[in-house]
């Protein structure tokens, strides 16, 4: 007889073999079974305060350590985490959504439970997840079970996307086999095909002919799983490099062939000539959204770029379907030959990120968003995850200089406010499990730095309570401009709707539960600024810290946002 | 030439002849220049924290006005708040859900915008909706639009259910037709049509021929719009009446034949023998969840029940379809002969709902659950709105007398928890300008109390900011009992994952901005409760006030909640 193990072992036992070491979610009447053996399964459980922050926790820490689970209760649970999960399908988080459902026979009959509309349908709830997610399943058969879930995890790594997984709860101790748990589930590599080859070697061609290349990497290349072979080619080819918003913080930043982001008509015109004369132009992993492109004023030329996305290769005006960058992206690499690419003696000296010294500014004088960031990236230590929320910090933190195995989380696509503040409470968990074992660059010790402003920190502010709680690494910015500044930027500059209620900031720690020591601090000019910075309460010390960083409710920073509200301002005058 | 209007002043005028005077919600770029018609059309706007807060706002809005709306922005807002309109749908709140989608243009170009998944697909969300709202509508067309506005108003009002509007951000100030705003938008009531007038004498003679009538009032009768017509049938008959926990606090309980919530399986063996030996019972508005009825175990039987709902009579064993309440109920009454209807003289003694004096406890003891909802219930006034979260305060709540003009919020078949607290409000709100207005019965102070546990508390706790920031006249008690005690009553009492994180709770009003001065009071004892509900500032003063309230992680109300931890607590002997 094969060996037998219940459902949510089995399940769980998956999870761990994915790397997945703790699970989001909040308790509710049909997954209190199934979270019975969470902790027995040698998973933490994260209980944060509510579902779409647990969601968004979830998502920070799938991008941080390859996969991440959500466990939440039917229709009010699952449905409040909607949006988040939303949000990990538009920018590819990895994220196993289980929700716990009625009891079968419930649902057969069409019972008029609690958490239904009363009228016996018991379906909506996972038809509106089919909208947000790459694949869902639904157990109902024990038997069939172990089948389904490895299928859907697969799934869920081969998109790099949210999948959805039902649990009735009168399931979730029944007994399945544990057959399959002895091969683990991985990712399918193509065997290589003459296709594939003729294509390699149409790609190596162009890129042996190049003259004026340069290499273009958008953030798709982490769920591809391709960082290492980017970085790769972009340290052996030393051609001039670019990321999108969304490719930042996934590259070592300090070799000198490496330039930032590319903001296209916001950018200086000798890199947007530099860029234009590009005679080809190698792009990882597009991902090219209005806000990831600078409104697609950095998308490059098609007629001189090839890029690799998860199911084709563009070269140049032709599109080759099939073609998945998991695969070919490192097969190229092995046939690269790099005596025959363009070797830059050098190249016109072109911008890239850079640090300013408080020397710089007077310390006197107020802080403003055209040198705070460049002043906050000196702050910034290898191993740091860095997350700037939407908003002036989000457009902030891509000036940011970061040193090698920092990583950075800013707004893209999906542009959720409230979503940093959760993810930052994933990312580090996950950051301090990937510390723990070992398996962090040999990096020992690293904080999550979250910078974040006054209107978007009220969203989901009670999530410091599961930083609090969980005694994690954090160390919050909070930029206080007095209201949402980025749809000042917009629209409205003073109008009554952008404006946000007046909060005592820096009694977050003590309301949710911090020890009386916690670190708060609070600067509103440049020396107020230096001098909390040097603390080493707030540089080494453990838990959540905060601190209270002022500016003015019409200030942003250079590029689309300024230029907005500089727009209206003249329209008011 | 027809007069015009833009559009967005002409939703913002229909919004305002159906009562409603604020609008909720979250600015976002999709709906910013919609905002900027709020305020001049005369409406509040109350920028809420996020958007989930804001949908429960509008809902608790709605229920205390009869209709109210919310403004979120395209997918991230609009997801946001879904959970929120799956309730409104679920337990008949009419809200307006307004949503700001990108300009046309980029919606017929399929544009790779910001707020999607990246693939030029922009109707998933409104596909979303289509689950939770009983009408939607994308306005598309200026000269359509005024129309389409109408019939989905009407919509909302007809089914109290939400319903779903996109305006396109290009849209919004384009000029329509303004004609149709002279006449109201009003629910079409029917002819009396033969077949209803038959269905009508049927009903009399069964009213008539009872011997041992009894009266079953559940909470869709406010969907009905029949309250009044029903307190009428209440007080004229002079039947023996009870509620379902969703029919209570619609109802005058002062009149001593209103015995409060029937218990069913629960109750005490007196009145469950009593009502199972009534030859008829009249039932209005029936909503007959397992929640709602203490699973089923309340509902009445089948054979002797007369019921009234939106589409149908239930006449005994014959379902008589298309007779709506809304036109039945007042016809009924029209028609009654009070002369002909059984006229109790005297009937058993059954309990009702009562006060518990402080002189019953003794001041030094502990406070528990079995006496204190009893002994809070003695706090309300006439014209207060007294909401009980899911959870021991959502059981406990409906043992409170409750004086005349008061409305109660109770857990009743969504049961979302974290949606009391942004309810609340919406509800002082209401409540307001009501007052404000004349229209409250006469009634011109009345308060809003939010019962509510530590673990519900946290879910939503910033929109506390949003009552601070509006100065709406709310009194908090906490109950802190640390951790889910709902969720340990159903399932691992003593797990880890029912606990919550420790808030400084009472820091609360101080964090999210009140003044220095705003009352905060906590109680562990009888003695100390009976101080704190004693102090002017607490029941005479404005604004915010919090009590903390300490009870036993492990104590619950009478009824099923008790019954389940008792069970465990057996268990675990």
């Amino acid at each position: 007889m094969a060996p037998t193990i219940k459902l949510a072992e089995y399940l769980f036992s998956r999870l761990k073999q994915l790397g997945i070491n703790s699970i989001h979610g909040v308790p509710g009447d049909f997954n209190l079974t199934l979270l019975d053996y969470v902790e027995p399964a040698g998973l933490l459980w994260v209980g944060n305060a509510n579902e779409l922050n647990a969601a968004y926790a979830a998502d920070g820490y799938a991008r941080i350590k390859g996969a991440g689970a959500l466990i939440t209760t039917f229709g009010v649970g699952e449905l409040s985490a909607i949006n988040a999960i939303a949000g990990s399908y538009a920018e590819r988080a990895p994220v196993i959504h289980i929700v716990g459902t009625p009891a079968r026979s419930s649902q057969d009959l069409r019972v008029l439970q609690h958490h239904t509309f009363n009228d016996g349908e018991y379906r909506r709830f996972a038809q509106m997840h089919a909208h947000v997610t790459v694949a869902q399943t639904r157990l109902w058969d024990a038997g069939q079970s172990p089948e389904q879930i490895d299928s859907i995890l697969q799934q869920c790594l081969l998109h790099s996307r949210p999948v959805y997984i039902e649990i009735p709860v009168d399931l979730v101790d029944s007994l399945v086999s544990s057959e399959r748990l002895s091969s683990e589930i991985s990712v399918p590599v193509n065997e290589s095909t003459p296709t594939q080859d003729a294509v390699l070697a149409k790609v190596l061609d162009k890129l042996y002919a190049a003259e004026r290349p340069i290499i273009f990497v958008d953030g798709e290349i982490r769920a591809l799983g391709i960082i290492d072979d980017v970085q790769e080619f972009v340290t052996s080819t030393k051609w001039p490099t670019w990321t999108t918003p969304f490719g930042k913080g996934l590259l070592n930043e300090t070799p000198s062939n490496f330039h930032g982001i590319y903001r296209g008509k916001y950018d200086i015109p000798e890199v947007q000539r530099f860029i234009d004369d590009a005679d080809l132009v190698v792009c990882f992993g597009p991902h090219f959204s209005s806000t990831n492109t600078f409104a697609f004023s950095s998308v490059p030329k098609a007629e001189v770029t090839i890029s690799f996305t998860d199911t084709e290769i563009n070269l140049q005006s032709e599109v080759i379907r099939d073609m998945c960058a998991r695969t070919m992206v490192p097969r190229l690499l092995r046939s690269l030959d790099l005596s025959k690419v363009k070797s830059y003696e050098s190249y016109p000296k072109l911008p890239r990120d850079y640090l300013v010294p408080f020397s710089d500014v007077r310390g006197s004088d107020p802080i403003t968003q055209d040198r705070s960031w460049r002043i906050l990236a000196n702050f910034i230590r290898p191993g740091d995850i860095v997350l700037g929320e939407t908003g002036t910090a989000g457009y902030g933190c891509r000036e940011m200089s970061l040193p090698p195995h920092t990583r950075l989380f800013t707004p893209v696509t999906w542009l959720s406010i409230g979503y940093m503040l959760p993810a930052a409470q994933g990312a580090a968990l996950a950051q301090r499990e990937l510390i723990a074992a070992s398996k962090y660059h040999g990096i020992k010790e690293a904080r999550t730095i979250l910078l974040i402003g006054d209107g978007s920190f009220q969203m989901t502010a009670q999530e410091l309570s599961t930083i609090i709680y969980n005694n994690l690494n954090v160390i919050v910015f909070l930029i206080n401009n007095d209201g949402y500044t980025i749809e000042r930027c917009i629209h409205g500059a003073t109008q009554r709707y952008n404006d946000v209620a007046s909060w005592r900031y820096l009694q977050a720690p003590s309301f949710f539960g911090a020890k009386e020591d916690a670190f708060t601090g609070e600067a509103r000019t440049w020396a107020e600024l230096e001098k909390v910075l040097g603390n080493e309460k707030l540089t080494d010390g453990s838990g959540l810290r905060m601190v209270e960083i002022f500016m003015d409710r019409e200030d942003a920073p250079e590029g689309p946002l300024l230029q907005y509200i500089q727009a209206q301002q003249k329209l008011r005058k």
